[in-house]
């Protein structure tokens, strides 16, 4: 499982002031606690900041990579921002994210095409939300397309199928859950990811429906997360889904996991 | 989802001495207990008691009733135990279990030929555990014919698939998910159900392993458990997966078991 630890986003105010404020220290703690727990990628959003965002998303990726030896998440549908953090970046990043939205699939194919890139491709259209798994498999097969097309590797490619609260539906659980399954089966190579939270938009005990609703789709085949590395018990279900699926030789990652403190 | 309650099962230390002892006001407190919790059967389990299980069998019965409104799952391989426990017995109660074992079938077979019994039809068989999908899928075929030859009704059948440990061999789960779809899928209207705790033998951290492992079965049909209801978490992680595969309108399940403080 890629985990992308989300925690370093302008929308959440104690990374707002710290970047403002050029307060690296800040920034550089949640990073390595992110890496610590097991993070494989460090999600960078200055998206709150409109007019700063290419200047603060190169900080944030300087001062991450102080700190971490993993690579970044390049998290803007701003084709400028990603080049100025890019102009900063060491080593293979993740960019977050490509659509099928005119605008957007314009800014990001060409920062992408004949790259080893990852990027996360979510299935999105000018025309509507996805609703369907229909909806969603027709959306990421001309992503898909489209994207190996312009020399992206399928397995740099990781579709977001798009999580949808099922409190305002109740299909729209098993509809994710099928979406991932069928992606995988019928693309080879792909991986599949997503940020887990909307499914429990509007329900009380969100972070149980989100941990439940992970373990489910990593038994149908899910390989990727953005999720807040730090909560204990969602990391505890990763590893634990992972081992009752059967991806984890000897259940040796779980164990070690258990050994490290890392779970439980 | 159809929860068994199993605490109250002479294999365990506090059971056996009250059972002895005649002690009807602990076996009826830990009914009162599961069923308050949620649990729709009440297992009954004598059978560390070899000569005198018939007797305490048909005690616990008609000591648990006494305290509660629910049916008992009456669980002995032995045809004696079963009849005496069924003399006392109000209600519908549930049989577990049959298997394709011959001594354990011819014995239980004549006691649910024609009745509106559930029972749990455990995918064993003389010649040796199932291993794969196909052994477990060929073993509930027969069963469920023979059974709804004998006038069981189908929905009346939970065909245990057999929970294994994924320590000894890492296609153990998935191999368990794969068969309950295909079971529920194949013979339309039948249940399945099984124990959860095998499959984290061996393991550290068991209840979070179960819990994460229960539902993801869930999320692939399983609508029975034989579970301890007083476990929380296990009871939290069940709601979660009911919600989110959609088998909860609106979520009210879920919602009124955070109101009444049943889970979280």
């Amino acid at each position: 499982m890629i985990i992308v630890g989300e925690l370093i986003n302008t929308s959440r105010k104690v990374i707002s002031k710290a970047t403002a404020d050029g307060d690296a220290k800040t920034i550089q703690a949640i990073a390595k606690n992110q890496a610590q727990a097991g993070a494989h990628y460090i999600d960078v959003n200055a998206g709150t900041f409109v007019d700063k965002e290419p200047e603060y998303l190169k900080w944030l990726v300087s001062v991450v990579q102080e700190a971490v030896d993993i690579p970044c998440c390049i998290d803007s549908p701003s084709p400028a921002a990603i080049e100025a953090a890019l102009s900063v970046h060491r080593g293979i990043p993740m960019i977050n994210s490509i659509s099928l939205e005119k605008n957007r699939y314009d800014g990001l194919m060409p920062i992408l095409a004949g790259t080893d890139f990852k990027v996360a491709a979510l299935c999105i259209s000018d025309e509507r939300m996805p609703e369907t798994v229909e909806d969603r498999l027709s959306i990421a097969e001309i992503l898909i397309d489209r994207l190996t097309r312009g020399n992206v590797r399928i397995d740099n490619i990781f579709i977001d199928p798009l999580v949808q609260p099922v409190s305002t539906k109740k299909s729209c659980g098993s509809a994710f859950l099928d979406s991932v399954e069928q992606i995988i089966d019928r693309f080879k190579g792909v991986h599949t990811m997503c940020g887990m939270s909307n499914i429990s938009y509007g329900l009380p005990l969100r972070k149980l429906l989100n941990r439940t609703f992970i373990a489910m789709a990593v038994a149908r085949g899910l390989d990727g997360a953005i999720i807040d590395p730090l909560d204990r018990d969602l990391t505890s279900a990763i590893y634990a889904a992972e081992a009752l699926i059967g991806k984890d030789d000897f259940c040796m990652n779980y164990i070690r996991a258990f050994r490290s403190e890392k779970i439980g």
